[in-house]
């Protein structure tokens, strides 16, 4: 049997990469040929992480053409996946986001659970299979979960990502606090990124009810790195919104320090979608008070303010 | 908070209406108000199984409109579960199909794994949650993997099926072989079932390329019971057929004692579908040695027939 390519979804962050590398290396061992790879640049975050623990990057693929089995990690939506991923088997699923479009002709393994991050799953499946997890693999672990907690913050983090997190420093030898800031602060250290790359750095579209968009976010210790520049930050959305027929592009700026965030929406549904959080559009800017995490306060939201 | 409903697909077999029953006890075994319902008839294999067990059947809903928190068990694609699904929150699935239109607006706990039926894997969660399995919950969980695998001989059936069910039946205190054959041949004794009764009492609809099409099954100790209506069953055939604009009606009889099928065909691509097995069709019936299930056995020689 051929490989079984791991892989997460595309404009990857700490978890999708670490993730892919964590199931391939568990699915190694109980037997079965994986390799984790990537479907696009490895971020600032991420790196400091797989510098940190001693990993490289997995291989770079566009397209999964050719592969016979897959598996899905930290994501399940097809637009979210690889170019080909319907010509293709999915063997299993290991993820923590709602699901929709995605749909298989076999049974499979599909495993998700409402946690804050995939990390947190992979956790119980090595107890699952009295699998013992690496220091090195611990510490990938621990990343993913402060990556998508923003270190226990955010709204989506649960107990259960807590207690893993503290079990995986341990394992991996560091201090949760002092290590996951360092990290945070690789990844919101946006100088060295023109508004291009912030553009593309943590992009993922959705369909919400007949409308195309797309809901970008990134972290910054100073949100006037980016609002700074909105002006030109426009240019290029509303070029966006045009080369590629979206209703909306949410492009959201969170405080990592203070754990509030500022969207910039631009196309014909913006006004409908800061309704849906009972806001105004003002400069085609919304202020959301309090607003962390993509998946559990702003997907929801303009899922049901767009339908 | 109010009540969650817990139910499988219309069409109730043994799985469905006993993993709603042993999921909603799991449940509120942790705490959660859970209550059973069921989307349609109680079978006769079914009521067996409750009746050896002491369990009454689940109330029966038609809709679950005005529910707030729904759990699957059994199936995911929409038109299998109540009217209304779209609009509640789905929290869990518990499932061992394929992944077909479903989706949802949150993170959810999803689990689905590719073994024969829903029970073996609510036996996993049993034990992940340290919970004892009482013997007539043990009944009913064991009731629907000699539903679903025929007494370990669909090929749909896995080792973990064989595991589960032994384990249930030590903890039940029933010989498997004994009580799996008497709760098979209730659910074959089809001389209360009129022609009517028996077409709609496990069929599904599929399009198989361009085709529309349903397959029903049913299973029978004596296949002649059914067969030996031909006349009058094809004259229902032709009618559904009309009255549904379908392409195909393919009727199948199981012979639980000896695993075979004979299937009877109508419709403008009934012949097609007999090539498809490698068989002809004569006074239109299609003869089918050794198959026993319609997911494994059935639906792929179709599909790859009519396309």
């Amino acid at each position: 049997m051929s490989k079984v390519l791991v892989f997460g979804h595309k404009n990857p962050d700490t978890d999708t990469i670490t993730s892919a590398i964590v199931y391939a290396y568990l699915k190694q061992q109980i037997g079965i040929d994986a390799e984790a790879v990537r479907l696009g640049e490895v971020n600032n975050e991420t790196q400091f992480a797989l510098d940190k623990f001693g990993f490289e990057a997995p291989r770079s693929i566009s397209s999964v053409v050719g592969a016979e089995q897959v598996i899905l990690v930290d994501h399940n939506e097809f637009q979210q996946s690889a170019d080909g991923i319907e010509e293709v088997q999915i063997t299993e699923v290991i993820d923590h986001h709602r699901i929709a479009n995605f749909q298989t002709a076999d049974p499979l393994y599909y495993r998700a659970e409402p946690v804050g991050c995939t990390a947190t799953i992979l956790n119980k499946i090595f107890k699952e299979n009295s699998i013992e997890i690496p220091a090195n693999i611990a510490g990938l672990m621990l990343s993913a979960i402060v990556s998508d907690t923003l270190l226990f913050k955010s709204p989506t983090c649960t107990e259960q990502d807590i207690k893993a997190g503290e079990e995986l420093a341990s394992i991996a030898g560091v201090d949760i606090a002092e290590y996951g800031l360092a990290m945070l602060k690789a990844g919101a250290d946006l100088s060295d990124k023109s508004l291009e790359d912030l553009l593309s750095l943590d992009a993922k579209e959705f369909q919400f009810g007949e409308y195309k968009s797309v809901v970008a976010q990134v972290n910054a210790v100073d949100i006037n790195d980016v609002l700074g520049r909105q002006e030109e930050l426009e240019i290029l959305l509303n070029k966006n919104v045009a080369e590629n027929g979206l209703d909306l592009f949410f492009f959201v700026v969170t405080d990592i320090l203070n754990n509030d965030s500022t969207a910039v929406a631009i196309g014909q549904v913006a006004e409908a979608a800061a309704k849906g959080f009972g806001a105004e559009l003002v400069n085609n800017r919304v202020i959301l008070p309090g607003v962390v995490s993509r998946k559990k306060q702003i997907v929801p939201v303009l899922t049901d303010a767009l339908k």
